[in-house]
């Protein structure tokens, strides 16, 4: 393999694929980054075995090949090129080593056998279809916060994805929980949603694909079985294994009944629930709502600082309640909130509160309350 | 007590002393910030019983008083309130709280007796001298990389602060070693710093009076003892006790016959060495230097990633010499040098190097080469 290519485009590329690597392997070769040179591309591959990773940039490619050099180092290399230079890079299939000059530097990795490099195969993937960068945002960032991160509860490791019927129609949804909290968002079901089985996408596939999909505008065609997921956009292939269990029933939970209601201002709340949990423990973090006709007062105390409370208007007309949160779950939630405002509905200090986004009526968080 | 205080004003106080507060405090009153109100001000005080910060606000106080309350949960809050607000503060003895107030929110900090709080009395000081403050940052940050971080050297965990006579005059000295490299700058010596001591300033007060001194153009007088010193500026003082040991007779170190001297550009140079390190091992960080005339080629390998090399130009003429250094510790010393160049003055390639800056003739800088 011989090429030349531009730093940039190198490390950009190389900056994705090394996100998947972890800094401990036990099996060496999953330390490495796989490079494939083929006419006019350079193809680059990582997996951690359950993640797999490939991006394509195109390289000026003189000698068609493919080797496998470590991941970490040949990306530290190249993040301290200077800016704007080429790269050329060139397999010694003699010595076992990738070299790698641009300007005055010359660089040789250890490589490490191509074929020994594990191919996390999709298999057949029989449900495909495509959504906007937009879309798959949103349902990342909607729900991710609430994954837990219990790991004998590994079925609520990752974001639950499955089509659902509603009385506004066909809905591909989100959701994720960790017992204490719940997130559900939807969106119109993509054409080749339908019928596809229910999937959690596992925790750190979520993070890749999110990091991946940061900078993109691209439509990201989505591919799946029970068992493997597959995201495709622009010169990017992310392939993941699924968790293998069976998600809670979690609409059960999510409460239909609940009478009372309480609009807020979404900045101004949260900024109140921020300031008065300065005083709470680190270890708790509970809150107090005192709710009455036209006002809010949050309040909160700990043994060892002393006590906080804040009054702010909102509108709420029901019989006066008093309900305690974790303030940061509280937070969490408000953060995704995207309307100006926030609809609490509570049934009392003990059932689980329901908090609906006033422009976005597909999203629904669940808080279970605290007792304080 | 009883006071109103700009948030911001109270804020970049508060921001100042709690600073030099622990997290964890076995002795329950190290936690908080001692609080006086006078008429016109608010002085706010920090100790950890090494270390004392006093900062002095303008406040309207209404009733004079002090007292003590916890430092963190207090800048949290300060922190979170909105920006251009005012704070009503005031102590209640008869509970033992002080009250905060700030628009609708209301704080209550449980406080403990201000009598319990410890002075940590500077006692008498006999040297005093002024410096400005780019002077002070001067003698910190060209030496405070060196300091030595084993407690078992303790006398090696700070910055050595002595006068000294040179051919070029009186001068006041920093220095810092931690046995593999040793930093020294000077100063012209002040007025006051005659027949001053040779001190040891600990390095937690060598970094709060940095971070203290960042944004000020002000003077900064220093007053001292044989075990105590004290910054005063502005509306702060900070007041230290000094490490009580023997600081080595580092000038022996120093060597003075060093005959092959390299010149090279610093930038350049500097971003070579962060190159080729890339692929050296994190644990020794070894980059090995060949020098011959006109160039110097900078070399690494690791048995794991592979090697690394890149030539660059520079003013070299005696005998080809191969020399091994910390590629961390050369980074160090490169990024405090001011000029764009820097000269290598060394022996062999198992006796110390001395590194100086073409824009600082005070700053020298010794290196121990490592075998490579």
């Amino acid at each position: 393999m011989k090429l030349t290519i531009e730093r940039s485009q190198l490390l950009k590329s190389l900056a994705h694929v090394q996100s998947v690597v972890e800094r401990r392997n036990t099996i060496p070769i999953l330390s490495n980054v796989k490079l494939e040179g083929r006419p006019g591309s350079l193809s680059l591959n990582a997996t951690d075995m359950d993640l797999d990773i490939i991006e394509t940039v195109p390289a000026d490619v003189s000698r068609p090949g493919a080797t496998t050099a470590p991941a970490h180092t040949f990306y530290e290399i190249v993040r301290k090129l200077p800016d704007g230079s080429q790269v050329e890079i060139e397999y010694h299939s003699e010595d076992g080593l990738l070299s790698l000059r641009s300007g005055r530097s010359k660089f040789s990795l250890s490589c490490l056998p191509v074929e020994d490099f594990p191919v996390l195969s999709g298999g057949e993937l029989p449900h495909s279809f495509a959504l906007s960068a937009a879309e798959l945002k949103t349902l990342i960032d909607r729900t991710r916060f609430a994954i837990s991160t219990e790991e004998t509860r590994y079925y609520l490791n990752g974001i639950y994805l499955h089509a659902a019927t509603t009385p506004a129609g066909e809905v591909l949804r989100a959701a994720a929980t960790d017992g204490h909290r719940l997130a559900r968002v939807e969106i119109t079901r993509p054409d080749g949603a339908a019928g596809m089985p229910g999937i959690i996408v596992p925790r750190k596939t979520v993070n890749e694909i999110r990091k991946l999909i940061d900078e993109t505008e691209c439509e990201i065609t989505v591919s799946l079985s029970e068992t493997k997921i597959r995201f495709a956009f622009g010169d990017a292939v992310l392939t993941s294994k699924l968790i293998d269990g069976t998600f809670p029933d979690y609409e059960r939970v999510i409460p239909e009944g609940n009478d009372k209601t309480l609009d807020v201002d979404v900045k101004s709340f949260a900024q109140a629930v921020d300031r008065v949990s300065a005083i709470s423990t680190e270890k708790s973090r509970a809150i107090k709502l005192a709710l009455e006709k036209g006002t809010v007062t949050l309040s909160a105390s700990s043994p060892e600082n002393g006590n906080a409370t804040e009054e702010i208007e909102a509108d709420y007309d029901a019989a006066p309640l008093e309900i305690g949160f974790n303030s940061r779950y509280l937070l969490d939630i408000l953060s995704q909130v995207e309307g100006d405002g926030a609809r609490f509905s509570m049934a009392d200090a003990a059932s689980p509160t329901v908090v609906k986004d006033s422009a976005d009526g597909s999203a629904v968080y669940v808080l279970m309350p605290m007792r304080v």
